[in-house]
């Protein structure tokens, strides 16, 4: 199993974020094919807080590479892909990561 | 559902890293009582690589934030926390997540 994480600071306008971002990114980028499970969590504290500490992060997971590079180069992939430069290009990091144990 | 998120930064010696955290600090930090499930990651890359992308991350899950501040305190959090601060400390940011999709 791989995902397509993507981490987002704290935006300067959170309730705005948090409304574009679940009424209409998060709906955009669930309809990517391959998608087996998008998992989204909300940094509520750290042991030791900084101005790094994130603001929300979201878990795309996908069977393999393939399924998840499939995904992101499809018709939905490159409509969320868009929406996320438009609203959040500033704010998000992504990477992709392997599962090695679960 | 709730998250402690341990993300680390690529080490020093990725190979001595892996042998400290997947033979002694996973199989105790496993030991803390509440643990729903313990999913580890290894980042493989990112659409937009930089110095900051990180090596591994380590997520996990219990049923909420009482039962995680249990977990940390108990006997079996402790040992993880002092064998983290011992092979670990300067790779290591940690945060307290809530899941709000999956």
């Amino acid at each position: 199993m791989v995902k397509l994480v993507a981490v987002y600071k704290k935006p300067e306008d959170p309730a705005a974020f948090d409304k574009h971002y679940f009424e209409k990114h998060v709906p955009l980028a669930k309809k990517m094919p391959g998608l087996i499970k998008c998992e989204i969590e909300k940094v509520t504290g750290s042991p030791v807080p900084d101005t790094e500490t994130p603001y929300l992060a979201a878990h795309l997971y996908f069977d393999n590479k393939a399924a998840m590079h499939s995904a992101m180069m499809s018709d939905a992939g490159k409509a969320a892909a868009k929406d996320l430069a438009g609203f959040a290009g500033k704010y998000v990091r992504m990477f992709f990561t392997e599962v090695v144990e679960a």
